[in-house]
């Protein structure tokens, strides 16, 4: 992770600002032979991308992704295949609304990246957000979409499961739910709740976190690296990263503070492929390395600071002034996270396979198994 | 962060087992000229080290450093002082009682990273947790005092602020009580409580988990490199990868998720040194960049795997048994948590300020200033 | 220097086949409030691009350059600079003649990269060389243009020395004239021996090498970063990397290896600003780090393996075939590759300059001078 | 490659100066399972220590290694074997003469690193070079002991092809003879000539320069990550960053420049494991990924600055001073170089073969092979 790339093996650097004329990532590293296309990326940015419901800003950009290289049609494979070069893709930005930045251009707003951005660099695109703008997570999914490609058996689903100081209930969880409401919501209960509260919010001009939960099945045991690439503090740097997001945590997570020892040890019984294990609070990391359980973490998001309610601020010439947004906005940015949270995920554990397959040829010692080197 | 080393220009990579001859680190990138000696390292080792009280494990190590490079005693410059090159810093392990490590040789304690290293690589030192220990955290505490002469006029603290269901109650906060009582806490009303509620713990063989709060006041604005060098992103990074870290969230992090962007918006004032802000919901943090108010971090920590009470689990040759652990071993790993979480901030700050002043030459552009460039 | 990417503050990231829609690169890391225009980067580009002789390919490539972020126009600033985010660069492909590419499909050309791709990848795009044609480098261009612009006092030229047998007398030397012959050739008395030398080689359909110098004048002492990040040593990476390079030197270079300790060493004598060499054999670089002479560094460029003669190959079903390239092509590619190693140059001076202003403050310290430390 | 550290899944971090109480490095990375003793490493450090002959320091230094982590000795597995955590070694230093460093303590040397290091950090370890001296080689030779543990399969082996203006012929090589004279020199021949120049340049108290020769045979086709990680280019940083380096080539290496296409193209025939090449002009490199040919590489390294002969210079007051060197020193550094140039050769490659497991699953394709995909 430094600057605008992340990754080791698989590596993915972001560029791109709102309102300049496009957006996108360079991908490295990735496996040669693997089928990969734009439509196989778009389906991604699709689930991504604004302008599907009155709960997301009502920006509407294709997002149509490009690809520039990296990949070859060759007659005799059948198709087109990454070739181990770096993948190029663009989103060209459409919908920038011509408008009279004037107030934006030298105020502040707080809660935002604004202040920081001008004081670290003492110039900044503030058309909409510049760099900081929520629209970099494109090039994050796009990413994502090949990462899956080199993830073969292994399911990445996230889900929404707070909205302001509203909580599912786990007991009702049911994934197919979340493609079916615009919240993501995997509670059935949730979803009557979570739509009555965020009208209020939005036409209150307000805005409220969220809380995402993304859950990896089928990661087998032995990925990542201790002690400072432990897959845990990969994603938690990888999550953290993402617009808005201020905690990250791993299975019991904050909870695992009031539990006692012999509540938190998921215990374990002998299995065909590895361990049964009794529970999951590891979130399927031990010591930074994966187990063979469900991989789990979860991401707190702030509410935006965007709201029409007047806010306290100085502009650029240091004086006091108050700010209040108008236009399209987002009233919860949670409901665009989880195919952002999905994407890093999907990131973080393809570099991790790909290290672990560097540093030991990939396999995993089972108890009871011959160990096998490769 | 990869694999043994964390850091881009200010760099750490640490090696040891619990049961070797010696851990300890290397320091790259460290700024010329600084004074250092083994005492101003050995200071914050002592916070550190086990033995000081009945609540954390009863293993006697001096953990006296030994710093074997990259510092040069010149007769002209009146001490000693870093050179800019590699600072190697070791300390001996003493106290490693000799004993059987049969059952733990070949059997997996659920919750802790016995199987997973096995799972990883077919091989490990089972002796203490061997690569997988707390001791590693010594060495991230000699870097850490490293980092700490760096940044200057920067101050760092951490304390606990709950131990299993106990938490503090921050409005009685006091940062000189956290010096006083072996929990790092800083609320009077909590210590008594805190004892009360260990002792149980430690009576009956079993572990509690804890939160730990780490503040760096005095970090200019401009800190942080985004999008994925974030100051944020990369506290997340190296918090999460201290021993039983299971969460980490920055200023009011999980709650966030509660607030409304009116309650979270940290409103602005014009300053002489900045603005000045009404609250800190951000931690200290926007936009992935220091603001100029106090970087807040809060992790989670899980309770330790080493209980008496038999826990279900396999053994390498994949049959189940029932295990155990004697001998001595820390009901609360929380409670020598808080110099390591100081230690890892002192290092992200140290070196995002050294990154910040490589891009940018060092300064901060403030409102109202005429904007100076270095 | 990692697959795709190199350098640590100042990072390049290139993309893109020969054949391709477009090729580019990601330039990150560089320090904001830098003027920066689409036509600063053209004007480098310009001077790379084929087609400007008969000694060049006849390929026709406007190598227009887009700018697509990390720069913004600022009413108040006068002028498009820099604003520290990722500036991403796009060239498109314009001269892709279409072709039958059947037999460079399925063979492999001696001397060429086509095999050693086969044999990583499994998968190549063989049209016009795909990711190993030299038309990558103009990413490396554009990304050197950026770097001029951090490197203000720094002058970076480069001149052909040596065609196939034919060298250049340094006594001779005329920087002002390398601007006005096809050849980058900086002795007036070698221009006509290297035309009338290459039209044969032209008319044969044949190719020969080349030996380029580049030089930097103007870098102060302290750029560089032992031991593994010497300045040197950078920059024989960097160059090394360069399609055709197979040999690097600094300052005497090979030529040292027959030098007695007394002939080397560049003696010193007190000076104004650092002490003044009475020569340059180091080629500006003791221990990996700037002395504040001109850092000059050669480079040795193979002749390409696109000629008309046949030659014994195989196919990638293992047959034996005959192999001989028709088409434009490059009698020397060496005539291309002044710019390029410019750019390198400047490249790897930008990310010494920016990264010895993190870990020092950036300044230099002079003998009798009163050290200052930033 | 970045100032101490160098390598990407095979990373090693090395420490230590001349005249400190040790040196040494830390390997991490490194596969697990893995025979590794002290004994391993030392047998390559008996190579390169110094007080073997009379051409080279009569430093005595007994090199002895201790390895301080990251192997374990399991009694199941029968014998000491890595453990994939970093393998920490040190080197105590035992024969730093005490003496008055006065002189050496404020005037630079003409040709060496004092003043360099001197002009970027303000404060240097005169003693002895401090960091800069050549004994931190000995803690790349011990990395390289590892190295070769990964590269079952692969000979490494280096050779002196020149001192002063003295060439060996290489139709006369003798790679057994390289082990039976102090000079590592593979002509029989040259052996006298050698002797008696360098017994002249002894005796004058001089230094002359060399060429080393470092080839690697039994490297797979694939090695290698294009562009920025070309095989070649890694090599040429690793090699250049050696002491006393000023040039590195790789294959015909500079004599290509003076090579016509046909001369220099590489012929491939059908063979049973890859192609059958007429000639290894490209050093076993193409497109920065290995052939299968053996890889060869030349560096070339210039007198040392240790001479009795008295140079101008000046110190660090700013005044003209004349300076000789007395006491122990090296004729010619590029007797000592041999064993260090074999363990760059073998760090880069491990790093290589390492990368290139993890992003393709290791193997290669083979001309009239099914590709079969790992």
């Amino acid at each position: 992770m430094s600057h605008n790339t992340f990754g080791h093996l698989f590596r993915v650097t972001t560029w791109g600002e709102s309102h300049g004329p496009a957006l996108g990532c360079v991908v490295d590293g990735c496996p040669p032979g693997l089928h990969l296309t734009e439509e196989d990326v778009q389906v991604w940015l699709d689930r991504r991308k604004p302008g599907g419901s009155r709960f997301v800003t009502q920006r509407r950009e294709p997002d149509a992704v490009r690809i520039l290289s990296g990949v070859f049609e060759d007659d005799r494979t059948g198709g087109q295949v990454t070739t181990g070069t770096p993948i190029s893709m663009m989103i060209e930005n459409m919908d920038q609304r011509s408008k009279d930045y004037g107030d934006i251009a030298v105020q502040f707003r707080p809660g935002h990246a604004d202040y920081a951005y001008f004081a670290k660099y003492g110039v900044r695109d503030y058309r909409g957000g510049g760099r900081s703008s929520a629209r970099e997570t494109a090039a994050r999914v796009a990413a994502g979409a090949v990462a899956r490609k080199i993830l073969a058996g292994v399911t990445i689903r996230a889900a929404l499961v707070q909205i302001g100081p509203h909580r599912i209930d786990p007991a009702r969880w049911d994934w197919d739910l979340t493609e079916t409401n615009p919240f993501w919501c995997p509670d059935p209960e949730m979803v009557p709740v979570w739509e009555a509260y965020l009208d209020g919010v939005r036409k209150a001009g307000s805005s409220v976190g969220a809380v995402v939960e993304v859950v990896a099945e089928g990661v087998p045991a032995g990925w990542g690296a201790p002690i400072y690439g432990k897959l845990d503090s990969e994603l938690a740097g990888a999550l953290m990263s993402i617009n808005a997001v201020k905690g990250v945590e791993i299975g019991a997570g904050f909870a695992a503070a009031a539990l006692t020892g012999e509540e938190n040890a998921d215990e374990m019984a002998p299995g065909n492929d590895g361990p049964v294990f009794s529970s999951n609070n590891a979130g399927g990391v031990l010591g930074g390395i994966s187990t063979g359980q469900p991989v789990v973490a979860r991401l707190a998001l702030k509410p935006t600071s965007s709201i029409l309610t007047p806010r306290h601020s100085v502009d650029e010439a240091g004086h006091a002034v108050d700010i209040r947004t108008k236009g399209r906005h987002d009233p919860c940015v949670g409901l665009r996270a989880a195919p952002v949270a999905e994407a890093m995920m999907a990131c973080v554990l393809a570099d991790a396979f790909l290290r672990h397959r560097g540093q030991t040829g990939g396999g995993a010692f089972h108890p009871g198994a011959t160990p096998e080197r490769a």
